[in-house]
């Protein structure tokens, strides 16, 4: 059955993966591998998703690296607090999940000033790459009402639509 | 301390992340979770990368999802088996891991004959993003000698390096 799979092609993107990065997290429990866990959960959960397991890990001396597998995907955290820096992957495929809940979770836990999110689709047989950039006056408080779309990059290749 | 850090700019990226779509994986064993999770903890200490934890779930009826966290950063991957696609992200911080080789190692023991990879900058003020897109004539035979850079974006916004 694989060998004849590959005549099958997805009509649109099988996966959406939002690349987000957390500046200024001003949260005192940033490198507080409990809370960034606990806030990794109430993003995934918060944002529909279905948990299906999760780890954490401290580094030495500081930084937490943290994945949710979900069953639309996954959730991955990296933290630099010398940086009060979050680099944060949603990685989902199917409409349940929203993603733009989970980052509003994220940021408002973390107390992230700013932030840098792009969206790429995935699995398409062109590839493309769309960026937001939002910034916040304050800590959570996403403006939703006037995203400002910076980059919307269509692939030169045949296949992408 | 946190509350000073913000002061603290990295001068390059933190983190850097391939962005992978593997087509027409074409071993048999592409919906196998011990070959899937096996070819993964593989590319990642092919890659010189240390492995921390790794979990792996297996969707019915078909595909797998799964994580390999790394003191690097991690490997993820998502199978769609009735594309014959994967979706791998490889995030890495710090200069000791061979990303190229962890995409060699993946392309090969999922069979796959082509493939697209885009790179990310993670953590710098601005966001790049730069794509290359190699086409494979065989399985595992990345073509390193002739990347065609195909997308490198620059921030519009300061900060950028």
């Amino acid at each position: 059955m694989l060998n004849e799979a590959s005549e099958i092609r997805p009509s649109s993107a099988l996966g959406k993966q939002l690349v987000i990065e957390l500046y200024d997290c001003n949260d005192a429990r940033f490198d507080d591998i409990k809370w960034i866990e606990d806030s990794m959960l109430q993003a995934a959960r918060e944002a529909n998703a279905t948990i299906v397991t999760s780890t954490f890990h401290k580094f030495s001396p500081i930084g937490i690296s943290g994945v949710v597998v979900i069953a639309e995907s996954h959730l991955a955290i990296h933290t630099w607090p010398e940086y009060k820096y979050a680099a944060i992957d949603v990685f989902t495929c199917g409409d349940v999940l929203d993603g733009a809940q989970a980052v509003r979770v994220l940021s408002e836990r973390l107390g992230s000033q700013r932030h840098i999110i792009s969206s790429m689709d995935r699995g398409l047989e062109g590839h493309r790459v769309g960026m937001v950039n939002r910034t916040l006056s304050g800590a959570g408080a996403i403006n939703d009402d006037s995203p400002t779309l910076r980059w919307a990059i269509g692939s030169e290749q045949g296949g992408a639509r």
